[in-house]
């Protein structure tokens, strides 16, 4: 396994990777998923630790099962 | 999605299965992924909001990568 710092931010990687991929911004996904839009932008440069209830919200709002999430951080992890 | 509650609980029977699936025990489980098997029971129970890193731990103690552990959750959920 990748250490720590590395996963965190392959998934943060991956959550910013969608999230640009459904054109929105920040604040748009902090507003869709409910979070504070620092708190988003911390995980995105894989500085949190998120939950995993936070990981559901983040992947509902990204219109993705939390699975395929955690897919797209695995191959940022890999490569 | 499935209520706070319904989504930890499927992680909790995802984790459970798997476990059982590879003949470990709880404490077996609590022993390889370094979590206190209290800790591994709340989970397992869907008591807990387990964080990023200790889903990737426990991913890595039951040979899954966290992606496949959450697919088996969502089974549930849907299930």
């Amino acid at each position: 396994m990748a250490s720590r710092s590395q996963t965190h931010a392959a998934l943060g990687r991956a959550v910013r990777d969608l999230r640009t991929g459904r054109g929105l911004s920040q604040e748009d996904l902090a507003h869709e998923s409910g979070m504070h839009r620092t708190y988003l932008g911390g995980i995105e440069r894989g500085e949190r630790n998120v939950s995993y209830a936070n990981l559901k919200r983040l992947a509902l709002a990204l219109g993705v099962p939390a699975s395929q999430l955690l897919s797209r951080a695995e191959e940022h992890e890999s490569g």
